[in-house]
């Protein structure tokens, strides 16, 4: 199909398109003369996905290693995952005292000869911006934090495809991404969901 | 203290400290003099909020928001939660389906006379934009995702303490920011603990 008609199917504007060519996000079409080419369904599949990451907030940077990632897979879904949250990770500054993060990754049921640093170094950074705000979560809800976070591991673990490799990388890798508004969302309204119990409060209707 | 003590206290710049007060983040200090004020511990507190808040990725436009929940707080722990809510919600254009989302609520345990349209907006195009990826998460994905979320909420609010109606704030408005970094990098670290477990993977040391 001709870039307008892939405009229409995936419902992307034509110079977003060209955007994404040039920002290399998109691969080039099959070149049928000299100013046109030709676009397949690979190119609706990928528009989609690439809409999705930008729509959740991640940055074209950031959108350009992830499509890297389901470009050239490496071997197992830990590698994958690893790659994946390499590229969606937020840069952290070198030195950071990791001890507390640790901690953490041992009551996760980590082992300690096997842990990704750049990823100790992001909870670490939580971590330590909760403690500058002078504000502290309770051990009980740090406790529930790492109980839940196993859970829903573990949930996504086993739901992990077999069918294709190619389903495997699409939902490791949007899986780690796209759920994480979700899973936020979720937690908010399950704050007020149980505020409201505990609490009452004004009766509101939308 | 003069603004350059203020400063060393709190490890905060001359020059961000007079953002912030043009920016209304920040109370004026008592004028002692026409070029001079004096600030106090509340500036202290304040700062190390403000810095919290935007190290956490908050824009200095919702910052001002949950500042002004921290100055004038709602009667109960319920209403203070809405309006932390309201202050960092994204902005969701209106018209969205909530279909999915008031299902979620309902798994919740959330009573359909009392529930915030904001927050039901925000979850709606949290799925809305998984859904339009062509990635769906599976349904025992999901409801570990529910599960999780209400575990998490239980405990926070437990947690919330009552020794003074300023703690409540603190912990409440805090508490909804600051810990959802700390929530997302343990999830992700979970994932790479589970899947190391499943799949195995290279060992990798700092």
């Amino acid at each position: 199909m001709r870039i307008s008609e892939l405009s229409a199917e995936a419902g992307v504007p034509v110079a977003t398109i060209k955007y994404y060519l040039r920002e290399k996000l998109l691969p080039e079409g099959l070149r049928t003369s000299p100013t046109q080419a030709a676009y397949g369904a690979v190119h609706v599949q990928r528009l989609r996905v690439i809409r999705a990451l930008v729509e959740s907030g991640v940055s074209i940077a950031e959108t350009r290693k992830v499509i890297a990632a389901l470009n050239a897979p490496p071997s197992s879904p830990y590698e994958l995952l690893a790659v994946a949250h390499a590229a969606v990770a937020p840069e952290v500054e070198e030195g950071i005292d990791t001890s507390a993060a640790l901690d953490l990754f041992v009551r996760l049921g980590g082992n300690l000869e096997r842990y990704d640093a750049t990823q100790l170094a992001v909870l670490a950074r939580a971590l330590r911006t909760v403690e500058r705000s002078g504000f502290s979560l309770p051990p009980e809800v740090l406790d529930a934090y790492v109980v839940a976070a196993r859970q829903i591991a573990e949930a996504e673990t086993a739901g992990i495809p077999t069918e294709s490799r190619d389903s495997v990388v699409r939902y490791v890798v949007l899986g780690t991404v796209m759920a994480e508004p979700v899973i936020l969302a979720l937690r908010r309204m399950a704050e007020q969901v149980v505020a409201a119990e505990h609490f009452g409060g004004r009766a509101e209707s939308a």
